[in-house]
């Protein structure tokens, strides 16, 4: 298997990547910038032995991938995938319940990026995601996850409609989200858990709710279709959040 | 005051500005695209008179600003920005308690769009935002709206703290959003409420938070620092909306 190199860019994401204890190969810093968030990053990249690399603005454009860079270059491996024995595993050794999100073909990478950031927050094991017609983890991701990629694993799989079979014989019950479902409130989403969000443009597909135990619907009480499947992510995640802590 | 024109992109953001009864001066077509949506779009724009144009691919890659137009891009006028008193008029006609949102500089024409989608789904009467160091209503935010802002009135002040002030005399209660706050399941948020949401990178300012009655934390069980900026004000007034329904 090739080597892959990636770029995370901005201070956020450089920041996190070096406290979350991840091996950055090369750090190339803007020349002469000495505010606050780049001496901490310097300082943590001193302490790994990291090497650092003085360049101009023009050169830290040509790096960029993603355009947004703020003065701060790092370059690490490729983020790994994970498996998902990993994430029931991860939930096994903290004595939780697994709570993990199935994302059915997100496209955008804010959006997975988003949503990886709030499965951290929320406190799930892991997010599912198809190998094909959806957005992987590029470095546009790992920027909008804001560091969660180094904490919350992702997986890929095949077929997300066999892996819900699988995960369902390991105990889980599944709700996709959906405008025709069961208001959230009135659903008992407690239990061992599969969060599943559908497509941007789509929601979820028919083989894959088919799969699903339960359809949950967030209340809409305005003029237009749907929220952005992030937002949708988050506030059916913060609906299992407070039913676990109820 | 100069007529300015702005070009609304893509199938869903086009077929909202249409169904949504405003005035589009001129829609530009793909050349040769007949499929379901265009075709709607075409219905649509004679039944308004509207001056359709058929152009080529680089035509419209030219006229696009978000480089997102799926074939479609109808250029109208700028979206006008409403009135703090128009959105208490509205919730006085409906004889609901007013629910605004209020953004403390959100920059990510994304997250503002992201956030007017939800405040239109929520049921919020308006969202304000400040004039200076903010995004405003720009083509992209109208896309990622995906239409809200065809309906949900958008007023841009000049200082959000002393908007606060105005709107506390005419009854409201105002929440921020802050990891360091009371968790939202311990606040009452049923009666006339604003709801704050802070810069991307810094949080609510303190003007701003000082001239807030509750503070709002979201539980975050993870180990990264915080939501996404649309996903917490998503999951923040889903929160008002289930208290409302409760």
């Amino acid at each position: 298997m090739a080597y892959e190199e990636i770029t995370i860019e901005g201070r956020n994401a450089v920041t996190e990547a070096f406290r979350s204890g991840r091996t950055v190969d090369r750090l190339y810093v803007l020349d002469g910038c000495q505010d606050g968030p780049i001496l901490t990053i310097k300082r943590e990249a001193k302490k790994q032995d990291t090497v650092i690399k003085y360049v101009t603005k023009e050169r830290l454009d040509q790096l960029s991938e993603t355009g947004k860079h703020q003065g701060v270059i790092a370059v690490a491996a490729a983020y790994a995938y994970g498996s998902v024995d990993d994430m029931l595993a991860a939930a096994g050794q903290k004595k939780e319940p697994p709570f993990l999100f199935l994302l059915d073909g997100i496209e955008d990478p804010h959006n997975l990026g988003a949503i990886i950031r709030t499965a951290n927050l929320a406190g799930a094991h892991g997010v599912i995601i198809p190998k094909n017609h959806a957005v992987g983890l590029t470095p546009a991701v790992a920027r909008t996850s804001a560091g969660a990629l180094n904490y919350t694993p992702v997986a890929k799989v095949t077929n997300l409609a066999r892996t819900i079979e699988d995960l369902k014989r390991a105990g889980l019950w599944f709700v996709c989200a959906d405008m025709g479902g069961t208001p959230m409130y009135d659903l008992d989403l407690r239990g061992p858990v599969g969060l599943v969000i559908g497509n941007e443009g789509e929601g979820v597909s028919r083989l894959v709710k088919e799969k699903c135990d339960m359809t949950a619907a967030i209340p809409m009480k305005g003029d237009i279709d749907s929220l952005n499947a992030s937002v949708a992510a988050g506030v059916l995640a913060y609906e299992i959040v407070r039913q676990r802590l109820g």
